[in-house]
């Protein structure tokens, strides 16, 4: 059986689910996003690296095993071809949803409403690669905010942005869920994990919270 | 003090929440969505009706309190209200986020990255309320599928599928994180909460997954 167990934004889980898995072998997903050394620790988990993601699971996936995810355990590519595989081989799935950046994006201000698709941008942007740009400019044609979410091989929002140009009008959220937690209107630096949104033109209502989020230092 | 508390789909909280909420005065909203009655119970606290959420909270918010809210505290207009004009008046405000309907879309079988902007339908709809329509219609013609989230006051899917018309081609998503959770491809009857998809065009992937996912029961 596998079981794919979301962290959330606080790596934090309810006591049942601690419980639960307690029968599993354990490992932490420190491939989609960034997990502190304490969590692995706390979990009594093996960290699952790339290639135990995408190659090694294949190979032991009838065994007990539960995924620890940071964020929702469903949303990167990675998680999702371990559930469909597991699933069509016959081998019992369960899943525990948990908190997710994408659950975060109202703290700036912006409608959760007035967002369009979410776009990822791969480390390996410079290779000609610009759908993401294409994506973007389609949200923002249809009057949508766009939340960008970073490839994790970035280690730093300075090595996002040698590389990367998503104009200055945009907001930074960097880690969300943590003690040294950033959300700023406008680039900041950051190590992981970090996000951002292209806004499209804010309305009235946006206008006024963004302004009151700024003024009570809520926005950076 | 305000904290607004996301109970996700589980309506489960990390231990240290537990802990935390225990100094405040708990609510548990039941406007925005549908919470279990043994809920309540458990985190000893008051309903919180449409009145309370909407007038009440306005005039006590200078005392500690914790609002415990279904799903993720900050997506409903309603609680945005409420963090906003806590803000405002310069009253200390915290979140925490939880799971949210948002985060089950990938159960489906449609890639998350494919959704457009999510849509609610209130239920004065028959009232010539249109725009929930063009906004599903601007989401298809991007080719993106969209979330429709119906207003709580539908009490079940026939009372919906009475006043709003979705066509035949979408899933349904029932009860998420309950027991009797249902995921289905099509209209089938549950009470709340439900959710609806209406897909644009899968891609390949997309159709394989649904196909795994009927093949397997995984998809109703």
């Amino acid at each position: 059986m596998i079981y794919l167990v979301g962290l959330g934004l606080y790596f934090e889980l309810p006591d049942r689910i601690i419980r639960e898995i307690r029968e599993f072998e354990r490992y932490v997903d420190i491939y989609t996003s960034y997990v502190p050394e304490s969590i692995i620790d706390r979990y009594e988990a093996m960290p699952a690296d790339r290639e135990f993601l995408e190659n090694g699971i294949f190979k032991v996936m009838d065994r007990n095993i539960a995924i620890l995810i940071p964020g929702d355990p469903l949303f990167a590519t990675t998680h999702s071809a371990i559930y469909f595989e597991a699933i069509r081989r016959g081998i019992r799935v369960r899943v525990f949803h948990n908190s997710s950046i994408i659950n975060a994006i109202s703290r700036t201000g912006l409608s959760p409403y007035r967002f369009g698709r979410v776009v990822s941008v791969a480390s390996w942007v410079n290779m000609g690669i610009r759908s993401y740009l294409d994506n973007i400019e389609q949200n923002r044609r249809n009057g949508l905010h766009t939340l960008v979410l970073p490839d994790p091989m970035f280690r730093d929002t300075d090595e996002f942005f040698s590389k990367v140009d998503l104009g200055e009008e945009i907001f930074t959220l960097a880690r969300v869920g943590y003690e040294d937690e950033i959300i700023a209107y406008g680039r900041v630096y950051s190590t992981k994990p970090f996000a951002f949104i292209v806004p499209s033109e804010l309305n009235h209502y946006e206008r006024e919270f963004v302004d009151i989020l700024k003024k009570h230092s809520f926005l950076k």
